[in-house]
């Protein structure tokens, strides 16, 4: 009987925090498992290299690393991934394939994010210098029943990550499905 | 300690026989490991979807396979890639960045393959209805320190599909790269 694993899939706006509470988790999850962080900004550079931000595009991102966590989680990995994947559609099609599935909303306040900008990129969407930029003048369809809502407008990091990590184990313990390594 | 598993790449012609070999492989190593067989025609449809047959997108097409046979195999996965892979530089590109990797030269004469011509693409590329067709009017770059030959045209499938399990077996334990699980 071959351990299976999970993928735990972060969702949310640019700045929302998903990068940060991912790899705290990775981090945590990975002393004692099998972990992979599956970034959508990184990824980008190699698995979706080429593609760009229309609606066809954002899907075959969303799609293509669906496939990789797919492929892992049943080998026993804790997938992470952190990817913007605005749409409500496709995020639910990905769940359905891999079955062992943790959806984690981050969610902050567009405000709060066009705030933070960290990559600088809601000044160039808003200046024109980017176009179809999620929450500016493409759309982010939210979460309709995620497993996690991260709040991170209210909650620090830590408490973030705790949620995330605390949900993993148990579902991991509760239905056996992975063994510690 | 995590355990580490192997990428076994299986390069050759068209019709050479790869996918006979390692859907065989995967099936005797399946029953006590994690495998995963990613087939270039098979991977065509979802992870290197909409790649074509020039230099750059067979190079893009056999990146995109090795990130995600690395992924697999850092993680523990017997990994068999059934590929044609024509270009030496890339296959050594591969095997630098993955470690753990096995070349397997699935190796039939151009004659052979084209008789057989099982999916009847070598008739449809001497008519010239499909260009830049390996070993017709694209390049074929011999491996030049495979691990392992398979001579398709002379042993019989059994004969390459124990050549290969054998040496799989013997390394994994030699190393003690991956458990049983």
């Amino acid at each position: 009987m071959k351990p299976l694993g999970v993928t735990v899939w972060f969702t949310g706006l640019s700045g929302a925090g998903k990068t940060s509470i991912s790899q705290r988790v990775q981090e945590q999850l990975g002393e004692i498992y099998n972990t992979e962080l599956l970034d959508g900004d990184l990824v980008r550079q190699t698995l979706t290299k080429g593609l760009g931000f229309s609606r066809e595009d954002r899907e075959e991102n969303i799609r293509r690393i669906g496939f990789v966590a797919h492929l892992l989680t049943r080998n026993g990995v804790i997938v992470l991934v952190s990817a913007i994947s605005p749409y409500q559609a496709i995020r639910q099609e990905i769940r359905q394939k891999i079955g062992s599935f943790i959806e984690v909303y981050v969610n902050a306040p567009l405000e709060i994010c066009e705030q933070r900008d960290v990559k600088g990129l809601y000044r160039q969407a808003r200046a024109g210098e980017i176009q179809q930029f999620t929450g500016i003048d493409d759309p982010y369809e939210v979460p309709l029943n995620p497993e996690i809502t991260c709040y991170t407008a209210q909650e620090s990091l830590e408490e973030s990550v705790a949620k995330v990590t605390e949900y993993v184990l148990a579902k991991l313990h509760s239905s056996a499905l992975t063994l510690p390594l």
